[in-house]
């Protein structure tokens, strides 16, 4: 007789997404004139880069002819022109020392920070931030890691730092012992950043308790304080204990083409019931080339291509047109007297909800009076009830027209 | 301190085409001058098809501009068009009733056979052919379901059905209750078919133990014979305990593209600890869209493009030439007095090695002597021991080539 896994019964009925959709398709009928923006889910808005575009159509010549044809990537794990490009770009530039070995080209940074923690035991202590981004959570709990969870929707065995305007929206450091942390900075959906200091405490403490930090840098390319750190191995020994995740998803409006990487250091240790230490990059490597066959060549041939001189010129100006929207949402909501964070170095402006009204209630007001769609913060967790998150991926004109509509709310 | 998952240290060193390459590349090494002819990893060699290039330009356009851009897929399971395509022409012209809700669009068959396990229990026991495709075994020594490997291989847990020559390579029903059954039909690697009374007997055996079987279909188009079943839901009540896998990889060269699907009835049900069912079709698309994000657009409008008037007859085509191969392998083998199996309704040939000769003394006595490399067949199981896989993916000259030079093996 064939069994469910049992943990999968455990997780927490609707995906945030599916439920925003529900309302707003149910306003939307009732209101049939009503012309809604869509601030919520974090999709890109802008096409591709033209270098982008230029070199794809190429790629898909070269799938034309026997003699150009790319089957298989058959390392499963990227082709050099591609890891080679993110080593130099995203690395070498900061003084960064990345090995071939260490780059794992994926389908996505949600594949990649779902599926790393299926090569640690189901005994770690997980620690993630609250609000945070679903994905860590769920997966945790269809692997297990997690228990049942409690009315309030938090799981027994997890811990769970509040990120709050009281901290600037950065954990503090957990009292307990906690073994594999999640880490997104810029975050989603809170748009906090960590500085170097406070991710340099990050890894004295993932040092000291032989943790591994998981850092979700999917945002890094919004980063415009120049004093930021883009990747966490700007902070001395974190190759020691971290796997950092990067997406050409919003660097590149890459939502809908599918490319990210892992870098997995050769450093990264974990440790073995009989108390021996065991590398964690060849059993990523194991885990990666079993469960999964690479990424598309006309992808990564397209990703190679952000990294080009006018792919760099190109992408640029798209997060700078989504900066300035996030810029916008900040300066016109303050004006009209909201407390408002984030936005500065992400893509994400977080709002405090007027005194005493909850995230699904003041999601539905903003819905009713300015026909404008936010994310409810409590749908990241129950740290977040009281915030609405506004994301900046969308048409300047429509940014414009959404913050005037606020005036109505 | 972060533990890793041990189960990964029960996993056997080395996957079997690292060694291979290893090999090949030492000979090649001491051998320069020798024109060494792959029929190892059964990778495709043919292009796309001018249907599916010229579809797939359109997509990058369509990417460029604002108006026809595609971010997220945002249900996560795949375009309508690509699944309507799917199920009018790989379903409903065989009077098969698939709804969408059941087909899930993803990006490879490797992926989905190594994903599909994660949704059941670890108490489950797992039956596999040997020999197997060796995904299938890996990914449940990962989860934990098969307990340590012996000597030989082969796992305590799993129950491993043995295919012979005496039974045509196809399993024998287990004396035992088993709750997960892997079956791939054609057979990678034997080239083996398993006809409709040979698959009743499967589903009438999965009704009876409340088992599941995952259906590899991977290789359906290389159906010749008209009798054979493509899929396993043209046996009565199959969508009661089957999954089936299918992928564009082999049918349509998309090895290098990236794109499969996975059908998952929603009669399909599994138990609870609390002996209640569960239905595994809202399970599965629980975990699919919380650890996968969808297909590259582009790769779904290539895909749908195979099943226009014109991409079918350009697949059709490669298709004949690949079996025109392994026509060629299995009757000049033949010839030479060789026991060969396989390569009518597959594209892969399975030799039996002179008496006495292991899989891996023949693979160096084919390289040396022929230059031509081949897949151990004892790399597919213990049971594989004595085998050499012969793929029919090259260019027919390189087929002629390599069965001519097989006289001075």
């Amino acid at each position: 007789m064939i069994n469910i896994n049992e943990n999968f019964l455990k997780l927490q009925a609707g995906y945030l997404f599916p439920e925003i959709g529900r309302r707003v398709s149910a306003f939307s009928k009732a209101n049939p004139d009503a012309e809604i923006i869509k601030l919520g889910i974090g999709d890109v808005t802008e096409p591709l880069a033209p270098a982008v575009i230029k070199t794809m159509h190429a790629a898909v010549d070269e799938m034309s002819r026997a003699g150009t044809f790319h089957g298989y990537d058959e390392s499963g794990r990227g082709y050099d022109f591609l890891i080679d490009a993110i080593i130099e770009n995203d690395y070498a530039v900061h003084g960064l020392k990345i090995d071939r070995s260490e780059v794992f080209i994926s389908d996505g940074s949600k594949c990649d920070t779902g599926n790393l923690q299926e090569i640690f035991g189901l005994d770690n202590v997980v620690a993630v931030a609250d609000p945070v981004y679903p994905v860590y959570v769920d997966t945790n709990v269809m692997a297990g890691r997690t228990g049942p969870a409690d009315s309030s929707g938090r799981y027994g065995k997890i811990v769970y730092m509040s990120c709050t305007a009281d901290n600037n929206f950065v954990p503090e450091l957990p009292a307990e012992s906690v073994d594999l942390i999640y880490l997104c900075f810029p975050n989603n959906p809170t748009g906090a950043v960590a500085t170097k200091k406070q991710l340099a405490e990050w890894v004295e403490y993932a040092l000291k308790h032989k943790a591994i930090i998981l850092f979700d840098a999917a945002y890094e390319a919004f980063i415009s304080d120049p004093a930021l750190p883009h990747s966490i191995y700007e902070i001395d020994r974190a190759k020691e204990i971290a796997v950092e995740f990067r997406s050409f998803s919003k660097t590149a409006g890459f939502t809908g083409v599918r490319c990210a990487f892992a870098i997995v250091p050769k450093e990264l240790k974990a440790y073995k019931a009989d108390g021996g230490t065991c590398e964690v990059n060849p059993m990523w490597a194991r885990r990666h080339c079993t469960k999964f066959n690479g990424v598309s060549y006309i992808t990564q041939a397209g990703a190679a291509a952000v990294y080009t001189a006018e792919g760099k010129k190109q992408v640029r100006k798209t997060i700078e047109l989504y900066m300035g929207n996030a810029a916008h949402i900040l300066g016109g909501l303050c004006d009209l007297g909201y407390e408002v964070y984030g936005g500065v170095n992400a893509p994400y402006v977080w709002l405090k909800t007027p005194a005493g009204v909850s995230s699904w209630d003041f999601f539905d007001r903003v819905l009713e009076k300015a026909h404008v769609v936010g994310t409810p913060g409590v749908g990241f967790g129950a740290a977040g009830q009281g915030y609405l998150r506004l994301s900046a991926f969308n048409k300047p004109e429509n940014v414009k027209e959404a913050v005037r509509r606020f005036e109505k709310v």
